[in-house]
């Protein structure tokens, strides 16, 4: 069994990383979005032209984004959604519920200040992480049905 | 041609209220998640059984209200979002990315000042509206073609 | 908002009859197998002629039975199933598991003591109930809000 | 032509090794639940924090083993259900379910005691076997057209 | 509970007649394909010009045919598929192909001499009637759960 | 047996009435995209606000008209598209396309000098009429079986 | 780009060997049904034990071909279906409605005389074949683009 | 992530030449229709027959050039789909309806004097370019996170 994996959210924190360094040696492949925070932003008018309207300026590139993040999500087993401590981050509860939406097993990865507002969305996930770690080790067990000692 | 249209997000205010109001007449059908936030927070331990801890006691209640939600945006037709001036409402956006993986016409009603943030929750919308009139506006030029003079 | 309710699984005690009743005065239309025990077994030789092999005579039944609960699954957006305290009661699961990939609303009503055994089953669910009188308390909270006092 | 057979049910004998060795040589991919019974039932709070109420704590580890669970009989073309003497197996049946709605070709291995409880499921099945060898002479014909002499 | 049930095949005998009179007084819609022969054989020159060849001038009604068929089995629940006599009625095999893949029930129709010749299409079946007053017999069961006397 | 028919493409003769009177007596109900067509060009910001750049304008406008052509092609059983003598109406072809992929039924209307341009949408249509009364008549035929005299 | 190609119907010319000869050198993986006739018939009471009544015994045979039968249409691109001049064939009728209702590219291989009562089922086919070398013509335009001098 | 990529449209210039040379060295596949004008307007004739009524000649080609569209747009996550300056290309506006309608995320390239003629198809598209190289550079965007400097 391989699982494709789907690191969506916060993206100013070293979060990733963890999880794919963690994960090593585990039939996992990861994607991501782009998480060049200026290039995210301006992607759309660098390729396809300025706008003088920031709305249309951060909808071009918005749309580009969703090229990748709709085929990582449509491929993905497992979406992984970070909220961290910054931020609105609706991004991040968009992509928990378009992956909810399409049958996909959700893992929310987020501080336990946050469970109220996050209620809705924790009560789509298959479980609920506080800890880079934890999540690398559901991915193991899941995997190879074995816990770390 | 009948809408049935979901109206999702922020509950202190009366938007919900001028959307229905200024649609009368219209051939639609709205359908709202339950907009009375103590019996919407505690009807898990009101109904099952108290819980010690709080994270079930969330958990029980935001469950019940996913029956209710998926419902209302299974049967809708558009689903329309409002983001408010206040507090993170990861629900609303929960539900619209929901709302987008299952093919439904999005509108989003917000102030501009959170059009960054929402980029990606509106790029997969159909309008993007800052007036609830406005969303009385599209019902009513959906349904008959006419625009107000 | 009408919910369409298929009550799935024990067939000899009245918790069906008791959240027909609860329910009376809701917006709920209910489904259910067929109750009476023998016309289930028999259907099948009884209407498509005998057959020597119990095994054929049961499946006979069975797949009869199918055409009705296929149905009203499918027609369904909550689906309730009751595990009672005898037999082994392998179709009620089924079809919880039959509803879950479905992406039915999924309510579970079962004694504590099977907790552990019903497990898989209710992390599929949306809620587990110990009473026929929780199920309508739900149903009754889903479609008007509102809870008793 | 290359089969992805999902092995669910009973833990407690050998049958799926009995398979599995059975089937050496032949164009086979199997998966199967995690079979070590304490991770299984401890996993969801060995690695995301222990929870004082048994329920939470079962509803943690489900919650996971759903994780390997959901993604093994999505990726099977064909789900081989095994009830055993013992245990009331709710999550067997739940997968055939599953499997079922679906679309997933079943095979149910069970003995002749077991078939009256079980006759709704076998109607969901296109196979219903008594050993395990006969499920390695089905796959073994579906891939090669070639029966044992 | 309501039925709509499609009538399927053999165009030249009263079975079609035998079970909507027998159906009378159950919740059944029954639709049929056209079963006037030589309108449905003419349809497409009659209406969109003829044709010098006759494999276009069938292939033109058969395509308006299905603008009927297709929306006929789309909306059923129960799809009756009658094998008669002669002919060799591989529309009515088609139809009964094409249910089975939307996941219609189905039930044939058919004489014992044809067993063999359509034990394909019998796996795919919930039942096998021999006459039509036993589809009347199911319908009645799968409504209102009774059995004749 | 209702017909639900989306009137797509042309919008500048009188094809729409001609076809919705000819079904007079019918059990057919009929929807149409905005043919006002100043309405349709300007909806978007004579609602959401004004536009500096013409092609946000048509794009405002044109993802309005999207939420009533969405909602009345997934509602159609049959789609009619009609290819007028003027204009590039890439909008019904695309409509054509949106159609044949959801699996609806496809009638072209159109005359025979666009027959090779139109080739490929023609290979998704069940019928390839010329004038608006055999559209009618497809419609009569599908709903009655009669053929006009 | 790689053709999943399934050859139905009739197994008692060579056609299959034909299409797959002429096919060498084009990327295309062929399956095909188990096409030893009394393997094929004698597969369910062989692996799972003998029945009595003989339409058990057909039943049981065709239900493990439908799990080879199944996956292959599943996995298919281009389904051909072959009528030969023996036989009623109703399986490969079945096998095309199956086909066209999964949306497969249907392709008919037929002659002439058969025209007639097959017009439903090429009428849901993409191209009508009379030899197994069209066939092959077909598979290498797809693929190449080429056309045979 | 590899992605799949569908050039659609014009076949009179070279831009997908330009698209293909300029993504060397990105993991992307990409599929086209035939461009060969002669063998896509005459392979249904060659292969299968002539026709003597054009319709019919044009009818066949198209359908066997279906084959291939389908299967490359189903297999496609992304559908760019060129507009050129000349000829009506109705196709190329159906395979971006065939497209938006499967999910697909859709790329527009196409001058801006058709911009309001195609304003419907830009609307269910996530960019539209105006040269092959913004095709190439979204999809090295995409892959790579990374834009030109």
């Amino acid at each position: 069994m391989t699982l494709n994996v789907y690191l969506s959210g916060e993206i100013h924190t070293d979060w990733r990383e963890q999880i794919i360094d963690g994960a090593k040696g585990l039939d996992v492949t990861f994607s991501s979005p782009v998480t060049d925070h200026d290039a995210s932003d301006d992607c759309g008018v660098a390729i396809l032209g300025a706008e003088d309207n920031k709305y249309w300026h951060d909808h071009k590139g918005a749309m580009i984004n969703a090229i990748r993040t709709r085929k990582a999500i449509e491929d993905a087993d497992v979406v992984v959604v970070r909220f961290g401590e910054k931020y609105r981050q609706w991004n991040a509860a968009f992509d928990a519920g378009y992956a909810a939406a399409k049958g996909k097993s959700l893992i929310v990865l987020q501080q336990p200040e946050h469970d109220h507002p996050l209620k809705e969305v924790d009560a789509a996930a298959l479980a609920v992480a506080r800890e880079p770690h934890q999540v690398v080790e559901i991915l193991r067990y899941v995997l190879t049905g074995g816990l770390s000692s």
